[in-house]
């Protein structure tokens, strides 16, 4: 288990969601000031996917200048105010579905058990 | 900007990819140990996407609980020990690739302005 490459490879993934996460505060204010631009940053993102968020901005750099430093000064933010919630937030999530996986799963086979009690012999007594 | 929601949006994003993280350390772990098993995982996890990693585990539980209980484990492991480092790498590898955007655009309009001189009209004594 390479821990090293997975928080290298999550910070990625992280850092490129938050450009997606940029670009979309960015439609929504763009949206109420310049409709127009809005719709431009809508069809552009359409055709350039953000899946890598340095490739997706180097393209609208070329396009529209501005746009793209604006992006980047809204993901910055975002890296700022956001990131050092997360860890806490994850573990817990984790935690909390994985301990209601567990929960849900012994309710099932317990019904399964109550349904067909004859697959657990102790029971059989009860029955006779 | 609704930072709270932004914030819950990408705890999941990463709680469904440190899943799929969990999974293919798991493949990995398989495929030295029990290959038909590897090889049965690698097909269900292709049949069924890990983009929502609790639907994804709900469904392995339901087809082979003993392998969703470890991928459930590894992936509290991995929110244990890879979480915490991600706040420092995801602002620094973000404030790294701003600067290196804005670099190479400076370096793009110098280019420009070298080619094309007469764009700059404080330029055009010079040339005189």
């Amino acid at each position: 288990m390479n821990l090293k490459q997975v928080a290298k490879d999550t910070a990625k993934v992280l850092s490129s969601y938050l450009t997606y996460q940029a670009v979309r505060i960015v439609l929504a204010q763009l949206s109420e000031t310049n409709p127009p631009l809005a719709y431009w940053l809508n069809d552009f993102s359409d055709k350039e996917s953000i899946q890598d968020g340095e490739a997706y901005l180097e393209k609208l750099l070329k396009e529209k200048q501005d746009l793209a430093f604006r992006v980047m000064t809204v993901r910055e933010h975002l890296a700022e105010e956001v990131t050092d919630f997360l860890p806490e937030m994850v573990r817990a999530s984790i935690q909390e579905a994985n301990m209601e996986h567990r929960r849900q799963q012994l309710e099932r086979l317990t019904q399964l058990t109550a349904i067909d009690p004859g697959s657990h012999p102790e029971n059989s007594t009860d029955a006779d």
